[in-house]
């Protein structure tokens, strides 16, 4: 379910956004618990993106955006643990340092997906 | 008011995603009466669009993501009358199979939208 | 923290977009109070973007989506000053018509941030 929007600057080739996909997806199973095949993601370096330092964080040009949409329900703890795992492996597998990952989580509800059919998977 | 974003692989062309845009948007009107002419798609192939097989569905690079921004207030019956309007018009008129097609809706709250000329209008 | 993403149809340039870009963020801070360097865009013409007219609102091809995703807790007097002045500035700043302005809001929480680092910072 976790349906992941990764926007990076041209400065990653796609090569390195994939294993930043793969880090992603690594970091969702291992603290969330998600299926391996549970892997919806969309990346693109095709937008303009733009940052700051807020809060007190010297990004650069290898700045990557993570928004992450998944049904409501994970803890405070179980979130940071996500983090966490998130910059710890995309620094281990797409050379992506801690500094410039920026994570953002939009919640839902089972009723909100649809995995193809045309059905309502969780209500069923 | 519903905010649609679509992203698929380059698999499907300009006209068919096109198809595709109209074949959601009958859907919303059909099944959960938005108006004719409120109508607001971004649709892009230009992404790395990645997906597995959860919950055992055999997806193929023909699949697309459909993310739909609306208002809280809408049934769990009206979203799986959506979910299965939007498959079906999916393969009528853009040749898309329900297979490959994901949906996800993320909700919101009056005061969350503007439709144009600084106002927000659901407060008005 | 606020992480806005706008699209845009190839009608505008990336200096109107950039300056549509400064204009969302000017109006960010001046009426929701976020600190000048809590910047976070991702500015997109690369899509198809597709609008009907609802409300009874004539756009073109100038038409420009933003939306805006930021913690919960802000009134709706505040996001109606904020609309106000983005169409203001969007005008001002990019010669955006504010009947091309659509915006709209996504809510999540404290523990939904990470800001880089792998740390939730709001949770610290």
């Amino acid at each position: 379910m976790p349906l992941v929007r990764i926007d990076a600057l041209p400065t990653h080739d796609d090569a390195t956004l994939a294993a930043l996909g793969d880090a992603v997806h690594q970091a969702l199973t291992e603290t969330l618990g998600f299926p391996e095949d549970d892997l919806f993601q969309v990346i693109s370096s095709g937008g303009l993106v733009r940052y700051g330092t807020y809060p007190g964080i010297a990004r650069d040009d290898g700045v990557v955006f993570i928004s992450i949409t998944m049904r409501v329900g994970r803890t405070c703890a179980q979130k940071k643990a996500l983090y966490a795992r998130i910059a710890e492996l995309a620094a281990a597998r797409a050379g992506i340092e801690p500094r410039n990952v920026l994570i953002s989580v939009t919640e839902n509800h089972p009723a909100d997906w649809s995995f193809g059919e045309g059905v309502a998977q969780y209500l069923e």
